[in-house]
């Protein structure tokens, strides 16, 4: 399977669709755009979302639901929002079907068409705000913290699994609070809440900051992101968390009476990370024989495959592969004894590895007569012979090895891609190598897009915490106090 | 609160309309027929999907993901799923908005017409047949055991929170096998596992069978299903399962190479659950003074009152109930201690009653003098007071009791609901009176329809290991080999 993979170097793009496929993660529908998620990369999606989900909790929120349809009037509400946001929706117009008499088949009832268009959510900002809207009268119906686990549509034009797609999945949380102040510093701790997702248990090292406000949400006071490098040199945006203002309070009418027994308009903070996580987990450790995955992700963390002759040698190798199995289940190791006998080990072998099974134990009858098992460890492909005793806790610690091993490379890859320049040329250059580029920029919109229209690259982030010093915009020349990070992105 | 609350003996509906909104489960939404599901509602449907999501995996079930959007045509591959489906969908036929340049706000963009219409999923056998066509080739490509949780909707007319509104959420298996045996088998397999979550965590007796050719899912071969009873005396459906045959394999061109290495069409069953058990649970147990959940599914389990007329015995029964929420929270009960000083002890009891929290402790200064705390039951109402040595053991005892108390009492009621009937005299009695009316049916879709036309009545199931016995149909006297189970339904 493997040989099939074209390798990154000769056109990283096909190898990600490719992999894609060959790991049977994802697939294209009948559906323009939208995506078949298989029950392999649905199982990642799955450990995203306990992880999260617990997460949220932990942090005082609480899941509900709300419509996939949304009124469409509700998007003029807030003028930002219509205006910055992407008009590419797919649109509710009739509710009903009939049998069409001449031709067989279906058709589109004429007469039952909608008063009032509806829209699939691109997001829902809106018809959350309307909702809240009842449930907030007075300082103690706050804060509201609220998420949902919910598919989004925006009509992409060009789409690639997990990374674009025209329906996706995704968490938006919706906050409510009383001060500004409390409402930021929600916005921060959500922020917070995903990096620790996406560095601890996806081992992808990100960069946190705020968005120019040019590459702010449509309707945002405020953007906070974290952005990740995948091997390519480019960056992905892999979170955002959002501080709203008063904003949608204002377009939606939600006032509140305060302890001073004042109306005042509600402070909303959103955040929301996707299915396109799944693309930045595949482009940041995969390599050319398929994909890699941290332990803490990954569905599977262990593989044991028998290497056997006959029924004699697969019996007394099942019984030990049995055991250690049991072994690790205790531990929490989530682990497979694949004895099938259709498949020959080679094959199990590219396989596993192309789905990015951390850890493969092999155990032959030599291996039975020493006492020992056959380790490979996915992320470097390393193999070398472990005592049977012991051998879960050994496999423990080789799990949480090759967890941080994943983590130190990516962030040494990152790393050695941040480049500092201080003239066009450099910049222009940089860009084209890859990677984020740090530099001086005058703080205006208008010289952000003149960059994107000559390199396309985009400002990523301004990072939290960032050194304050004096330059010139690497563009106009104009004076900085910082320098941004900039990055050609999916 | 609670006598806000109209009675079950003087409206029944409103009684439920009520209950739902002062429980915070749900509420009409913006979006005609489209419902909020609020954070305490969601959080009983999390827990059902939690309960039921461990059964899908632990008999052998993946879950995946497939798209929203259908082409319409893919209705009118399979004929008796579109003639038997009901119409009423909604239908997308653009994909992009645009602002009004005139009039201000937004308009849907007419240049961004579809070609071909999309429909949101109604249920999804057309685009997962579709989808599984590529999946599978030979007999090792089977079977495919997927389940998805998503949302459907279905344009209904006349809504009602959790029993019957346009979108709602749902789990659909769909599974694909080799033998017609191995698919009837599965068929069997998900009607038991839906009849253990409703009977043993959520507390309802179901009777369990199938259903007559009438009301079959459109493009099944058989379906069963389990059959609960309101205490309105109608029944409702809380779940289906069902034996496709080869009708989607045929529709889709669905074919596989069998051991034989003969080409063959794939057999297939589906089966699902939605946010309508909540209703049949709220149906099933509550009373006048509101929700009354089985621990088992209550989302708390417990609940701590202090009573107190300082802040010194405010401090000492916070040390003692800190103590016991601790003790419970080692047992996995799921507990709150409600020390708000904004409320009055008087307005917890009502609100903690009318959301259904199985188990109240109330302490006060007097309480700890004797070592003691009153406990006051949801199901019963019964109080009595209980040492506080052990007491973590004693609830976790008590809730055991609830959860069987409420089984037992529903278990009691229904059975005293099923009336046996050998005249039409006497069936269009008892289906006036309500329950389940046990009665002899000549087997024919005309005489069902026609019991449905004159008493609203219809069959719910044939019940699984009927009893055979001659008699003669209540309606047209023609001889019957069994009774079936007719009732009113919602």
């Amino acid at each position: 399977m493997a040989k099939g993979l074209t390798k990154r170097a000769e056109n990283y793009s096909q190898w990600y669709n490719e992999l894609v496929i060959k790991a049977d993660l994802a697939e294209t529908s009948a559906v323009r755009g939208c995506m078949v998620i298989k029950p392999y990369g649905y199982s990642i999606w799955e450990n995203i979302q306990d992880i999260l989900d617990k997460m949220f909790k932990q942090t005082g929120h609480q899941n509900a639901y709300f419509p996939l349809l949304i009124p469409k009037s509700f998007f003029s509400r807030e003028a930002n929002h219509v205006e910055g946001f992407a008009k590419e929706c797919a649109v509710v117009t009739h509710y009903r079907l009939k049998n069409d008499k001449e031709k067989g088949g279906i058709v589109v009832d004429e007469n039952a068409k909608l008063e009032e268009e509806l829209i699939i959510r691109p997001t829902s900002e809106t018809i959350i705000w309307n909702t809240y809207k009842n449930w907030i009268q007075s300082y103690r119906d706050l804060p509201i913290l609220c998420n949902q686990w919910a598919n989004v549509m925006r009509w992409e034009m060009r789409t690639r699994l997990f990374l674009r797609t025209s329906e996706f999945l995704w968490q938006e949380g919706h906050t409510a609070h009383e001060t500004a102040d409390e409402a930021i510093k929600e916005t921060e701790k959500m922020i917070n809440v995903y990096a620790d997702l996406v560095e601890n248990y996806m081992a992808i090292p990100v960069m946190k900051g705020r968005k120019s406000p040019n590459e702010r949400f449509a309707g945002a006071i405020d953007t906070y992101c974290i952005e990740a490098l995948m091997q390519d040199g480019k960056a992905l945006q892999a979170g955002t968390s959002h501080f709203l203002g008063q904003n949608f309070a204002k377009a939606f009418d939600v006032k509140f009476l305060n302890k001073e027994n004042q109306l005042e308009y509600v402070w909303a903070t959103s955040w929301g990370v996707s299915t396109r996580l799944i693309g930045a987990l595949i482009m940041t450790h995969s390599d050319d024989n398929g994909l890699v995955l941290p332990p803490k992700i990954a569905p599977l963390q262990v593989v044991i495959v028998p290497i056997y002759k006959n029924e004699d040698d697969l019996q007394q190798i099942s019984a030990v592969a049995q055991h250690i199995k049991e072994d690790l289940e205790k531990l929490n190791v989530s682990v497979k004894y694949d004895d099938r006998d259709n498949y020959r080990s080679g094959w199990k072998f590219n396989e596993y590895e192309m789905k990015g099974i951390p850890v493969r134990i092999t155990i032959g009858p030599k291996d039975l007569e020493q006492h020992q098992v056959e380790i490979c460890r996915r992320d470097t492909l390393e193999k070398n012979f472990l005592p049977i005793d012991n051998i879960a806790e050994n496999i423990q610690k080789l799990l949480a090895d090759i967890q941080q091993n994943l983590f130190l490379k990516a962030q040494q890859f990152r790393d050695s891609h941040i480049t500092k320049v201080d003239t066009w040329e450099e910049f222009e250059k940089a860009i084209e190598q890859g990677g984020f580029v740090s530099a001086h920029w005058d703080g205006t919109t208008e010289t952000e897009e003149a960059i994107k229209e000559k390199t396309k690259a985009t400002i990523r982030c301004i990072p939290f915490n960032n050194p304050q010093e004096e330059g010139k915009c690497i563009f106009t020349g104009n004076p900085s106090k910082e320098r941004v990070l900039f990055a050609r992105s999916y």
